[in-house]
């Protein structure tokens, strides 16, 4: 049979624009044209709205990889999803990973392995954002990524990237002209904007599709207003200019032959340095009480991580004045990646996120997935 | 023969100028007119040059210290050291630390327990900021700050803080006037400025009077140069309005019955976790390989730390962008506020910082000072 | 018969606890208790929501006044208004404006001139902030404080400031527990934030009062939709912890003896000094095509103008980048102090703004109004 | 004989990669591969050192530029000078401006039109940076760009741009290697930086080569202290990369058959709008005591403006809080930006700036140079 053999290759960025990491790579064979199914990083800058690193970096992968595939520029999206986060304050390396998966022969191994899988969902029109009509399809697609994986269990999933449809003030006059509402004219990622509510409609699509929220909890109303309900494994992005959702779903399969195997976790709150070992450990290092030793961390390949700052001012019952600071969402990022770093040994992990508040993990706390190389 | 009873409690601040706290110390007994000795915290804002929290949170601070003296608003300075450090980004708790000593009849204990002392230095002239003349100033008043708290052994000492002049336009023309140089003129905090010339001046004073850096590598020349010189328990400031230094010494003295103990460590680099658990361990609390638990934290009074961003783009060898980040002074901040929080388990922790290198720790790395209850 | 003669004070501020420019004016017998009604001014400080510049300006300013009323702290809101505005960005200086009205005995003069009135509106339910509730209560308290100036013409009427309560956590409660929904859950004042729907509620009941909006046009759905309704000269703040509105008139009339006379005009874009200069010129100035000189310029008394940020990207069909700058608020205030400034000759003027598109003068221009001394 | 013919070109930037105006003109036959002589340009993008939107537009230019030119990308400089300023914060639209300049048969005519010139300077030493070494080099380059120009009296220059060596970590660690000082260690733009040396170095160079300064008065000494030592024409700039300075004339000479002509005038203060209405007038717009009309202002081709922040916290007698301000650098940008356009009409201006003190102009004031379509 044929068995996935996936696997994940970090390389850092000295700018927006630097492919030499990727080159090389392709040069030494470790990626290659049908192998290359994502390329996941964070690029340098400020994150904030006018960061031209971002675009810059967006640009320049896929000038190479449309090269490097051999395809025209606008067919890349085609064959390999790009996930880019912008902003790396403080202590968040720039880099790009490069997901490999090849089909070889092979059998099921006794451990389950990393595998990833990919799908686009229907279209989703401008009134769906942020609601049910996103929610189902995100689930939809969800469900098919889950498959492409060779994935059946959902407790084996530990990571979803989504990239929803977003509102412009072009689909919501469509969305008007048909006679529909759409969920808000805030075009922002702020509290009440329509980016939020697309990410967090897409985050309650993977929770629905995991049985992690029940689709009877799950209405238009919820979305961003019940903050129990969530997933631990979604990270979600939205854009304007996407007409589909693209979900991809990285998980264990025992069809999957991958050196690598992924775990999560979450964090209980915006401090707790134990959830993020918690997801170590949840990926197969094997410290106890205490902490991972150099040999363990070794082991680790890519950590993924959200930062979405609390909603509320306090922490652990002491006052905190990050949601006043006009920098929040920047320093929120940061916070995120020193809590990170500071367990990994490490500044290269992906670490996305300064928003307030999200169904992308509990309230108050964190999504955390790592990838580590399976104990020989 | 009469020895120190050390004190000290922490009260969040609602507000800069909220006093409700210290208020009810008072009310409670706990802190009288004649036993305060400092007040420590950190202030709500933004901690750049135009945030006006430190300022009101100073000015609410000394009327309510004035009162509660008897004294003139002008006199307080002589009964009690003011340290206010502005800006709370992120997870550090807007508080103030009050620092109580009284004398009672007493024998020396079988352990050492939490000394205070404060001198004041000689003045010092424009001419000597970040310089020589400084160094050996602040060194002579550490010297006598350790002999106000009862502390032979300079390696019983666990903080100094300080606060030196810095240099004005008025100091600057004074000492041009009479035919000197200034180390810059720069009064900005910037790598080449006044302002940090004078802190860490003030640093290498406390280290030369520790014995932490040989008086004989001591010049002019070596300061903001050469950063192996350094003190491990300095934390120093300046302002332009002084004009003799004022040293505070924290340590362990056998003339001490404190309920308290201090203890420091120092971080390795800017995410070192590990040095932070170490400061506990060095000041008392007796966790091993692993991670303090609840019942050790509980034993927690206080936190003091540095967050000096590091001078290089580099942290164990991946790059990081913050040193082009224009909000690096903020996030710099931040972080040191997240790594302790993320081992303290709580965000009412002293944390500045934010400038760029400082002989007040080793290079890229971070002092760190706790004061623990002792062991019943 | 009674006229008022009223009179306006500039003192800028040096810090934003300063009131000596307050005790010079009480000093020289200029302000009375009797007659002090208003202070208007800016803050030193960012402007942000951390900028606790403004927090303390308001507590020292409410202080000196309650002692120069002689009148508990918590009673001088019955007696004089405070309208504060946070940020002095660029070249704004910070200032505290005066407002003064004695009754005296004379007949109405020939000339109208500058008269201030006072009303307090009924208390504002939470469910009616932003909408027709909120709006046709600040018309009545608008045409209330017409009448208490001795204003009967709405020509005459050239600045109306209005404090509104905004929406809370606890405000929204309370109306969702009485069955009734809010204008928005976004409590900030960004594009949908309830901030915002309470300026511009307050801002239509302004225009409906003075027949600037028909009334017939006026619904709850036109709020921040329908830029083309508006006012010419509304200015309107909101807080949370309002329950009523309050409106200060200013305008001219005739049974008033005041050595000043007050104008206005509108720019009609963000970069219209030209509509600048039409205010000075309202007020009485008597330049022509060209500018005003030193001279017209000494008799401008004070300037009043609010500077809000376009919401398009283009001006004069040229592409701006200010919606994508994280610093648009600051920068948009500041910007509007330099067009002021740039036509004045000084810095002392009253900008307040940064928020993106108002019903506070026309789509993408801004209200400026003038108060000159009349010409002898 | 052979006469100049220059031409300038203002395309609007869409994203800083946008090239599409220069391929228009290049499609229209307006520039020309032996014709182009300059790209001058603002970028899209905040300013700051981790403004990637400037580097991505110099990327993109360049590679756009050798393909025109069909030369290699490194060969670009040697044919055609970039200057591109990053920041374009409030009303100033992204563009660049292409300056072409073609020689032809003709004669000298009556009136003097525009005529611009560039040379090279000799290479400048680490330790020359910021001193009487540069200063001397960039006046000679000076002198022969003039002569390329075919300028010869130095009143009929009006704008010299500079581009210098600055100091780099590594050029530090030559010069002191070979035993020399270097003029400072700050890196950085500020105060005491070495960027703020060099520039200011370069802007005394020109006043040199212009006898704006007389030689006599210049030392290494006055330097970023004698303030009243300045350029009215030179906009200067500096990188570490460059090894040697570039200059840019621009002016009007006889032997220029250009349909424009350049004026300048400088600003007295930072709010003094008639400065800029004197630099239209000094370019040929012929406004009297009054404003530029629409037909005057469609004559206006382009508009270059520094907008450098003053060194003290006063304007015409008024306190301001720019200096204390953590954005003084963008905010003081969009401030200049606001001056000009509030007096041309328009947004597309070159202005750069947001430094603090600086020998290009006059203290407090700002240069601004105008090129105007002559008077048929």
């Amino acid at each position: 049979m044929k068995v996935q053999r996936v696997d994940m290759f970090v390389c850092p960025s000295a700018t927006p624009a630097d492919v030499s990491g990727l080159q090389a790579l392709a040069d030494a064979g470790k990626i290659k044209p049908d192998s290359l199914v994502a390329l996941v990083g964070k690029t340098d800058g400020t994150g904030y709205h006018d960061d031209w690193g971002r675009v810059w970096a967006d640009a320049a992968l896929r000038d190479w990889t449309a090269k490097f595939l051999g395809v025209p520029k606008d067919d890349v999206a085609k064959h390999v999803i790009f996930v880019l986060s912008g902003g790396c304050p403080g202590v968040i390396t720039p880099h790009i990973a490069a997901v490999t998966r090849e089909w070889v022969d092979g059998q099921p191994g006794k451990e389950k392995r990393l595998a990833v899988g990919r799908a686009g969902s229907d279209a989703i029109a401008p009134e769906e954002v942020g609601r049910m009509g996103m929610i189902r399809k995100v689930a939809s697609a969800t469900h098919a990524a889950m498959k492409d994986a060779a994935i059946e269990d959902p407790k084996d999933v530990h990571l979803v990237m989504v990239k929803v449809p977003g509102l412009t003030v072009a689909s919501v006059a469509d969305a008007e002209s048909r006679g529909h509402t759409v969920v808000s004219h805030d075009l922002t990622f702020g509290p009440e904007g329509a980016g939020s509510y697309a990410n967090d409609g897409a985050a309650l699509g993977v929770a629905m599709a995991l049985g992690e929220v029940p689709e009877s909890r799950l209405t238009d109303e919820v979305v961003r207003r019940d903050w129990d309900l969530y997933s631990e494994v979604a990270m979600t992005s939205s854009g304007g200019e996407k007409r589909h959702g693209e979900v991809v779903v990285f998980g264990n399969s025992a069809a999957s032959v991958s050196p690598l195997v992924i775990g999560h976790s979450v964090t209980k709150d915006f401090i707790d340095a134990q959830g993020v070992r918690n997801a170590l450990r949840s990926a197969g290092l094997k410290f106890n009480g205490g902490l991972p030793d150099e040999k363990d961390l070794d082991r680790l390949v890519h950590l993924f991580a959200k930062s979405v700052i609390p909603g509320t001012d306090k922490i652990r019952d002491q006052h905190i004045t990050l949601l006043d600071d006009h920098d929040a969402y920047h320093i929120g990022k940061a916070l995120g990646g020193m809590l990170i770093a500071s367990v990994t040994g490490r500044t290269t992990n992906y670490v996305s996120g300064g928003e307030r508040n999200s169904h992308q993990g509990p309230p108050g706390g964190n999504i955390v997935a790592a990838v580590v190389r399976a104990d020989a």
